[in-house]
């Protein structure tokens, strides 16, 4: 290993690991861009149906593509018997996030892909079906119906609210879940998506790649900060309070999550956007605390830090306010996200070579195997 | 993203991606050691308990501590009423990698990892479990009945061996692939541990952790290389058609499996110990064709190209005189593995920070997203 070269930071921060064509994040300290468009762009002019295709075909589509796209995604939404009968052995117990990875994994091997011809379809089933595996699961377990999950309903978002709800959701509920899709799509090699391609780069199946996408999007460094926005500032009942407390929880260096980002250095271009959105879901509620306080944390973390929220901070309230369960905010981040890890799977195995570095080693030097008698 | 540097090459080969207590891989084009044992050492002088025990916990154990260790594995052979379920909802059809993932997922929902404390002992349910997983389906699917796994036999493959075949494996059997589950054991930051290692830095749950790298294991790539080496051997009837053949396949250029290394460059240090133990097979059954065809194979290999076999290599013929099907060499390679995937998941968590590299952008420029309607 004399001829390793040394990683420019731990955990490669800083360090290119690869080639894509689908996204920038981060240039000059704020955008973030889906194959050239702009997340602001597409969030106010075009759809998630629209995002996901573009992402995944490379386009923008027209008309004729977008209508025959949503009518094969809405088909899609379905439960196989083995998955329905894998989520129902789920006990309530188990966090939502493993009901998606085993859902996902349970899948692959009733409908597996057998040959990477088949890799766009198979993405567009998981686009389809993530959100049918958690609502099915959380109604069993809560509520002991078996729900329905086909349906015709417009919007990836719709669907999973309708199914949540047992009814179909208002106008602005369903473009603010859409909205919300479209800017979790994609994020260039955040730690998900790098895992989906260190396990494409053995030429394993798309199941595979996903399952473990799932499984990195779990942990709290990652997908899990939208919850702990939500438990953050679930704490206070006014504006004044929760400024006080923020102080002195920077005054006692505790974590304070939803703020900062590994790239962004000024922005995050995605907070913006959610936070209008939010506003406007406060309103219609009649909200005067959960919002007011998100305000008032973003301020005070400005004021005395410098820290910007990241689009996690501002779908707390959001989520909350279209009656989502905290625990269900990471999974709606694998509804939107597959969309980017089956992109990069797929081009990951357009230019492949296996992802396999080295490692420094700082262990023991070479020993030899004493008889056991002698052993400490 | 101006300030990124170049990795080493694609695939992050010859790159260093972190540090390790726990391997050297390749030091002089052939070494490999495991906490600073060398694995011939190892295979020759200790056990698959003694093995893990030193990859888990740092130490080759006295015999107080192995009796022990012994007695706790032995214990945790049993399967959850909801892992039998979900293996049972599982087809024939399914490929084995997809069962194993499948398995240490839904086991994650019914006893999970609620706390970084639990680790070592979810480690050891993991080490213990996998047999029982594969085994109970294998035999679910092919003669219909729900075995027992629990049971009391000395080594984690007699274990393996025992419900495979339904009777206690000979001596021979059990130290044979008790000596396999050694070699396979650990191997730095391979791609389906480095998988494992980028989950873990999420600071997501240990069984996340391994189902991603078992995704990552199941790639042609990676684990599936002994499976295709029996595939290639099992061809031929004699050792001259073999070479023949090998001759012609070399001169169009198909690619032959089971034969050079990422990593090493003058030899495969597992390759010897294996091959003798293929050759003491060959001699208790009498075979008079795979042994010698693989000889003859990897002698022209050398003779031809310099290229020396892999450990997948002469692993293929061993299992098969051992009555093992094909399709489950990859699982124990899993039944293996798990043991470092586990140790590097723990190294991780002990200096961690979130394994997040940067990609160098190739695609589009910045456009803006015009009406559906003008669109291509």
């Amino acid at each position: 290993m004399g001829n390793t070269k040394k990683a420019g930071g731990a955990g490669l921060r800083g360090q290119s690991a690869g080639e894509t064509k689908l996204c920038t994040v981060g240039k000059i300290g704020a955008g973030l861009t889906y194959r050239g468009y702009d997340v602001d762009d597409l969030a106010t002019h075009a759809t998630f149906y629209e995002t996901a295709y573009l992402i995944l075909h490379g386009k923008l589509p027209n008309q004729t593509e977008l209508d025959a796209y949503k009518k094969k995604i809405n088909a899609l939404r379905g439960l196989p018997e083995a998955v329905k009968k894998t989520l129902e052995l789920i006990p309530r117990t188990a966090h939502p996030m493993d009901v998606m990875r085993t859902g996902c994994s349970i899948l692959g091997n009733v409908e597996g892909e057998t040959d990477f011809s088949q890799q766009l379809d198979k993405a567009d089933r998981l686009v389809a079906i993530f959100p049918s595996i958690i609502c099915y699961w959380y109604k069993f377990v809560t509520e002991g119906v078996r729900i329905e999950t086909a349906s015709d309903i417009d919007g990836v978002g719709a669907h999973f609210l309708e199914m949540l709800h047992g009814k179909a959701p208002s106008e602005l509920h369903a473009r603010v879940m859409d909205v919300s899709l479209i800017l979790y799509a994609e994020h260039e090699f955040n730690a998900s998506t790098f895992t989906g391609r260190v396990v494409a780069s053995t030429l394993s199946d798309i199941h595979s790649c996903v399952t473990a996408s799932i499984g990195a999007l779990r942990g709290p460094l990652h997908g899990g900060a939208n919850e702990a926005a939500m438990a953050l500032i679930e704490q206070w009942s006014s504006a004044e309070e929760a400024e006080a407390a923020i102080g002195e929880m920077l005054r006692t260096k505790q974590l304070i999550m939803g703020f900062g980002h590994a790239v962004y250095t000024e922005r995050d271009p995605r907070n913006a956007i959610i936070k209008r959105w939010s506003e406007k879901l406060a309103e219609e509620v009649g909200d005067t605390v959960l919002y007011p306080v998100s305000c008032a944390v973003e301020k005070k973390m400005w004021d005395e830090k410098k820290l910007f929220p990241n689009a996690d901070f501002f779908h707390a309230s959001a989520y909350h306010f279209m009656g989502i369960p905290t625990e269900l905010f990471t999974p709606i981040f694998v509804m939107s996200r597959v969309t980017g890890w089956t992109a990069h799977v797929m081009e990951q195995r357009e230019n492949n070579r296996i992802i396999r570095p080295n490692a420094d080693y700082t262990g023991p030097d070479t020993r030899k195997v004493g008889p056991i008698e002698e052993r400490d």
